[in-house]
């Protein structure tokens, strides 16, 4: 089976190397830095203790993703159009696009542009780039796709390849439990430069995050998307399973990089603004990182 | 006529000097850096293109106090209580004590303190302090206080010493309207680290302004306070009157200093939830200071 990583970061480095261990052909499409360092060294994987050289080929070529039967998209949300413009006059027409992104627009954005279904996968898994061409995984790695024929055939191809995939009628909550979650936390650690647990002693910390919870939830419940379980308690949970975690948007900031705020408190301002409900807090934070992404020199450490 | 000024700051730093530069016996009570430099070589004090040292006294005794016809307290609003505890067993008994302070509450607080009436004074000034026992002196310098008999007589004596002083029926709507500005702009400057020119480029910034200035106006119309004009223009127009200035906050952060945002944003939420009105935007704002002031290593320049 030929599969296509496009996007080389942590998430497309970590799908592609198990289906690659697992005996699929993997191209992962994504920048230089990455794409000479995997074209030389392997993919570098560490997991659980262990440190494997996997190959595979990566290339920064778009046109790779020709011949694919599936193509996992996993750049940043800042990236989709560009990206799906890119590879779209090269997919195979059977093609099953996933969509592992952050947000909940991402498939649908992306779908517009590549003019076919692409399909919304929600990730669980907690990775990271510990150098070029080089990921480290910290646990889980599970994804949850809607139902349908293009799902079966998707799953039957990666849980063999030690990646669970949840078949779920409700993947769109979960996709936006997930979301809320990052609107919760994703700003508020980037304009503090805080990790969770240290974010969490802040004075009205926990009430911002109950309000901006409630705002993400009443845009939710204005277009029927029904989150499942209880979100305020899943959200004050991370504080205790991810004390030491600084949000991606953190990171991005510190790198100097766009995060993808746009597409998380971002959306829910634009989305809350179409529907007529009010989203005050996430205006906030919104407009905190769009300011702070603003000022130069914004790099620095953890 | 003997005046004390408690806090040698900026704004406590120009009213003395102009009182002084009238021939009033006036004692500045301030912190060991500004009273050694005052008692050496006098107050530096510039305005309008010309430099002068004024000689009065000054003092880290808040015993000095005693004999003070008038007070005038211009302490940060967090030093309210503890300067307010060490002044109150020295004043004598026909002391006028007025607040010229930030924030809607300084005068209210520290009458409670000192166990008799405070007169608020809302301050129309910029100034800045060029360093030890040295105020810049860069326009304006008018006072709003209330009607009443101690108004009159403390206008009487300030108006001739170059103090413009308004005697208004609304000068609590005018208080709460410089409030308003400083909870629309000092976060937001102290959290971007820009100036508000700059600041009001950002994405969404207007907005955010907006509520934070109808949540502002909520509280005030649950209490009754009248805010003057249109408070929604006025903030706006800050941006074009004041496009390279930084927040006070702002300033606070980069010195590593306690900010007053307890006294800006966080008396809107308070008073907004023992009121029952919603303050998300607020809430946020007071938050992220509240966050930056955790953080150690605060000092940078602006």
């Amino acid at each position: 089976m030929k599969i296509a990583v496009m996007g080389a970061g942590a998430v497309g480095c970590y799908y592609g190397a198990r289906l690659a261990q697992h005996g699929h052909d993997v191209v992962l499409i994504g920048r230089p830095q990455h794409v000479q360092a995997i074209n030389k060294n392997g993919l570098v994987f560490e997991s659980a203790g262990t440190v494997l050289n996997i190959a595979l080929s990566a290339s920064i070529d778009p046109t790779a993703v020709a011949g694919a039967d599936i193509v996992l998209f996993c750049v940043k949300s800042t990236d989709t159009q560009s990206a799906g413009e890119a590879m779209a006059p090269h997919l195979s027409p059977d093609a099953i696009v996933l969509s592992l992104q952050n947000g909940v627009d991402n498939a649908e954005r992306l779908g517009t542009v590549i003019g076919r279904n692409v399909l919304p996968a929600v990730v669980y898994v907690a990775v990271g780039m510990a150098g070029a061409g080089h990921v480290a995984h910290f646990g889980r790695g599970e994804l949850v796709i809607g139902p349908g024929a293009q799902s079966e055939k998707v799953a039957s191809i990666l849980r063999p390849a030690a990646i669970p995939v949840d078949i779920s009628e409700n993947a769109a909550g979960a996709l936006w439990a997930k979301m809320i979650l990052n609107c919760a936390y994703n700003a508020l650690s980037a304009v503090s430069r805080l990790p969770y647990g240290e974010l969490a002693k802040g004075e009205g910390v926990m009430t911002v995050i109950e309000n901006v919870v409630a705002e993400c939830l009443a845009v939710a419940n204005a277009i029927n998307v029904v989150v499942p379980g209880d979100v305020q308690a899943a959200v004050a949970g991370i504080i205790k399973t991810m004390p030491a975690q600084y949000s991606s948007t953190a990171q991005d900031l510190m790198r100097g990089k766009p995060s993808e705020i746009d597409y998380l408190n971002g959306y829910i301002v634009r989305k809350g603004g179409a529907l007529g409900i009010a989203t005050p807090a996430n205006q906030v934070l919104y407009t905190m990182v769009k300011l702070l992404e603003m000022r130069p020199g914004q790099e620095g450490t953890v």
